[in-house]
């Protein structure tokens, strides 16, 4: 069972797991094809699986599922435990109560996720939403971060593309921020602050790198890492839960356009992204009450470029070599044929 | 000229600094002996030195010097310029003020810190003093983070052993919260919360790697890393500066042991340290009036063993597989001859 604590100076949670520390992949890439544990025919060397979508006839657990998701082997939080709090003025403890998914992306070992064809990217991102819709039925679990590390430097131990998410029993401190910074926004302009960046945004042009119908892909003004971007749904949508089938085709597009054109610029780098939507609210909660008007679920996309050092770490600000501008220009640039 | 840039969402602060860009280094470790531009007789390869421990009769950039400091080749901000801020309520931006220097921690291209002599080490601990201090004459810079990247994954470009500072005309938000957070507890408890964690952490000694008279080291009750140290000075001290000649030994020994029990058990691992310390306050500024009393300077050293990843990224929380009181016991065990 792993624990939670509260850093009483430096105010961020803290999850020690020793689970993860066993993990036979934790130092170095597993998976050449055959012996990865994510292929076609491996898989009863992962934990059962929690939904998967299959060819018609197709049994769990077996082969002839195009998207697949299990529970982590080495999960950072479990779903067993209870929430309560063991608290003094420096000391703050709970049990790890959570949920840790993988989600194979793809059947093919070889295959990163920008190289699928887009209905592929699609039976992805419903997974998504599928996984977060479901893990939201439970109250205990205030927020489901999906994610999705690719190559070792960006933390990846197994090369076969997949995705993660992981549930928390406490809304994680970057999305509190987010949420307050969204509601503060809001109270004072009665506008949606990711609205008004877009309008800003398209109208300069100058930080677009992509758009299609419903989304637009963009290079931040203060970006923390060189040819980071955002990804935000066009029409205003605080819940990624919600995205329709029209938008689905979309973001699938937008996904894989920016990736590929990233690879290029870039050189096939190491990349996070993370999905930012609404938390699991009770309405009576109250605190954000105007959540569905003054937040914008999006997408952030970190390639793995340059290395945190001390000073990020000392400091919390960071140094970016290379102009969201420059970027924007660079990518926007990118022929795909 | 770099830009800082605030992020208008997620509340951070990022330094554009095409300068850092043009690094040759960006991408891979320099230095081999001989050709190293911070090994002696190679002063000319850097910008001219700022300051020096040097040996009697020598003259600035020639050898003879013990520890030697100068601007970053590439630096991500400098002295130059004004603190006009361009701001909306969506961008806000200024001008990259402040100074980033080098402090080649000894003239032997091979030696980490911790197979220095205590002597030595002291020297460059002196150097650190020094800087801040006189960093601190200019009103528009706010705060000195002094720091260290040691091997490549932590950051460090050149091998040589060196730290780094980073002087910033705005407190970073990293120390403001730890500021605010000192605040609270002093204005609830009338007592240091420093002082009061070392209390416990000393009662309990679970968590203590070593001490010797002036200070102890301990990992932290919520590590965000596996082996992350902190040294605190055993008295209570808000400002580094003020350091005695006494207690400069002693950090000096504690630095060299801690150092060498985490290569030991660790197996010589990439790290970052750096030195939390009060900002450059203007006494009428106010709103920090308690500070030298509820603030207390120490030292964050995080080996960098494990790889932040989306998850890291997108919530703020951090996944740690070691427990700080069994990472504390392996630590402990380590005997030094």
């Amino acid at each position: 069972m792993s624990e939670l604590r509260k850093d009483p100076l430096y105010d961020r949670w803290v999850i020690i797991s020793q689970e993860r520390g066993k993990r036979p992949g934790a130092l170095k890439m597993k998976g050449k094809s055959g012996n990865c544990p994510f292929c076609p025919g491996n898989e009863s060397s992962t934990p059962p699986e929690i939904t998967a979508d299959r060819e018609n006839g197709t049994k769990p657990n077996d082969r002839g599922w195009r998207v697949r998701v299990f529970p982590n082997k080495f999960p950072a939080l479990m779903v067993e435990g209870d929430l309560e709090r063991e608290r003094t003025d420096l000391f703050d403890r709970m049990q790890g109560v959570g949920a840790h998914e993988v989600i194979v992306d793809t059947p093919e070992h070889e295959r990163p996720l920008e190289e699928l064809d887009e209905d592929q990217i699609k039976r992805v991102i419903r997974i998504y939403r599928e996984r977060i819709e479901d893990l939201y039925h439970d109250v205990r679990l205030k927020y489901v971060l999906v994610f999705k590390n690719w190559g070792e430097e960006a933390g990846a131990t197994i090369t076969h593309s997949h995705s993660q998410l992981i549930a928390t029993s406490i809304i994680p401190s970057n999305l509190k921020k987010l949420l307050n910074r969204s509601l503060q926004y809001y109270k004072t302009h009665r506008s949606c602050i990711f609205c008004d960046i877009l309008k800003e945004e398209l109208n300069s042009g100058e930080r677009i790198v992509y758009e299609n119908q419903y989304f637009v892909a963009r290079t931040a003004f203060a970006s923390a890492f060189p040819f980071e971007i955002n990804i935000f749904p066009k029409i205003h949508n605080y819940n990624f839960i919600t995205i329709s089938e029209e938008e689905t085709s979309d973001f699938a597009n937008v996904l894989k356009v920016v990736l590929k054109k990233l690879k290029q610029v870039t050189n096939n780098p190491p990349y996070n992204y993370v999905i930012y939507t609404a938390p699991n609210l009770i309405p009576k909660d109250g605190f954000w009450q105007t959540i569905d008007k003054d937040f914008h679920w999006h997408v952030d996309l970190i390639p793995r470029l340059t290395k945190l050092a001390g000073f990020e770490w000392g400091t919390g600000f960071f140094i970016n070599p290379v102009s969201p501008e420059e970027a924007a220009q660079y990518l926007r640039k990118v022929n795909l044929v």
